[in-house]
């Protein structure tokens, strides 16, 4: 079994690798687990920290079909295509977010094509295909009007992956991902960013800002969830798929507020005196857009799972903070 | 006011054209009518039969971006874009409809981007990009789920045309178009071409093959109608739309049985009896896809009709031979 993972410098990216050398193998095609030979690891900046020898490292611009053809070659079985502009950065760089975020989706589908090995792909996308006048709880069957430029390349996606696998071209599986909360490094260019950092630099002794209204519902999973649920996303039997390869991911609904009163919980009311609440018209904008709540029923059926609560998402952080 | 119509060969984009000489002016971002100095008809194939000084008539493959440049120009007022590879083609011929149906409408979308102009632009879509389990009546904010690379391409554009319009490189509107009946001249390689065929070509002492089951049903506009659509979809307020471009146009819902029966009524049994009735497995499995019958509300609200009857399309299409 040879995998590759897109975006694999990326926190997710990383945490999945991780736990697929751990776990030593995953199941594909044949419907049984088969032993994990090699690993490849591709971003724009090399992938660091890993020692394992199924490891495999390669740096590259993926709007490059060159650079995805060196990646994806006959023996690819698997790829996890993770790689994305971000929604804040993709609304501010418009070419940038049609290269990477569509592009190069377009071509990884198209490099499964030519090979003829119908390898299976994971595509990570996100609620941020929503927008416009929503049901408090998003259904299934919902339309995706999108409010921003990376939620619409995403959805275009969705329809790429939906479609070159119906023709048989690969064996696609879209994961619409809730936001991911606590996300742990460094601030990035997610409109989303702050539902991590209002969490981790307060507990880093930080301060931290947060953009939306503390009414804002947001829809989240956790980095080790989002983890297990890709590699579910992947074992599972494509025969349990119908008219489409998109499946909206359960999550946990929850407001800014019970956020921060869960992080109190956890950490004491010192750690949320560190957040600073200053709106941001423009990050307002776009998580405003997004819905808050979805009913995930065909993703339920299909086993995927959501956290339990908060409290236990900050404990997880915590938790994986301390054992790296 | 300077026109561009993509498609020009083709029975709309010609009958579009013929209607707007004849009205003479057309509302464009003035929000008053304007006179039309130039209309430039565009397709792969010239297109013929046009004395009038206003039509520059060009020859082009639209999916060559510097095609696309020198069809729109910096003068370009208004683009009605309804070139497309059918739903059979496109099925058969993949690169072809990638080429065609996504690409061509993407570098249309950019040369508007890169003149800075911001051109009214009327996409047309098709209820193809429907698909999976649909409720009898599709509602406005139904998922696509397409089951045809046609309708897969066609939601993917309706995304971009709405992007493009949010970022505000173009004011678009696609319009979702329901199976046109009665379509003059010869079959082609559409799934739906015996929408029109099961009845022209009996008109004409023709047999016709029905490769469907009578009870099918069909969501249908007449020529005459699309065209009004068509420039009532120019011609509306973008202000009076709301978190996307795109409008599922109203139509008649239909069976193929009553679209025979009201065939009788208008012809007689012995036009009838030339239908044969052969099911055609491919052409089956893409038509059942669509559905055959939407709410439409938001078009209806803002002011699109649909035909009153199957009978007086027939009518009307009789009407239109006679008076070419």
């Amino acid at each position: 079994m040879q995998i590759v993972i897109t975006g694999a410098a990326g926190f997710l990216g990383s945490k999945l690798a991780r736990q697929l050398l751990q776990n030593g193998k995953l199941v594909g095609r044949s419907g049984k687990p088969e032993a994990i030979s090699r690993i490849t690891l591709t971003d724009v900046s090399v992938p660091v920290g890993f020692s394992d020898p199924r490891i495999q490292v390669m740096a590259g611009d993926i709007s490059d079909p060159q650079t995805i053809a060196a990646i994806i070659t006959p023996d690819t079985n698997s790829i996890f295509h993770l790689a994305a502009i971000v929604s804040g950065q993709a609304e501010t760089d418009f070419d940038l977010g049609m290269a990477i975020n569509f592009d190069a989706t377009r071509a990884i589908l198209d490099r499964a094509r030519a090979l003829g090995t119908r390898p299976r792909m994971v595509f990570t996308s996100s609620v941020a295909v929503f927008g416009g006048n929503l049901p408090t709880r998003v259904p299934d069957a919902m339309a995706t009007f999108p409010q921003s430029s990376y939620g619409a390349q995403k959805a275009m996606c969705e329809l790429l992956v939906s479609d070159y696998s119906r023709r048989g071209f690969v064996d696609g599986r879209t994961l619409r991902l809730p936001t991911i909360s606590v996300r742990p490094g460094t601030p990035n260019k997610a409109a989303s960013s702050f539902a991590s950092g209002i969490i981790r630099e307060p507990l880093n002794g930080q301060a931290a800002t947060c953009p939306v209204q503390s009414g804002t519902r947001m829809w989240l999973m956790s980095p080790q969830q989002a983890v297990r649920n890709l590699i579910h996303g992947h074992e599972l039997d494509a025969n349990k798929l119908s008219a489409t390869r998109t499946i909206s991911l359960p999550g946990l609904s929850i407001t800014v507020r019970d956020m921060v009163a869960a992080l109190e919980r956890v950490a004491g009311a010192d750690v949320t005196r560190r957040i600073e609440w200053s709106e941001d018209e423009a990050i307002k904008r776009i998580v405003n857009s997004w819905p808050g709540d979805f009913e995930a029923q065909k993703a339920k059926e299909l086993g995927f799972n959501s956290d339990a609560d908060y409290d236990s998402i900050i404990r997880a952080y915590l938790h994986d903070q301390q054992t790296p």
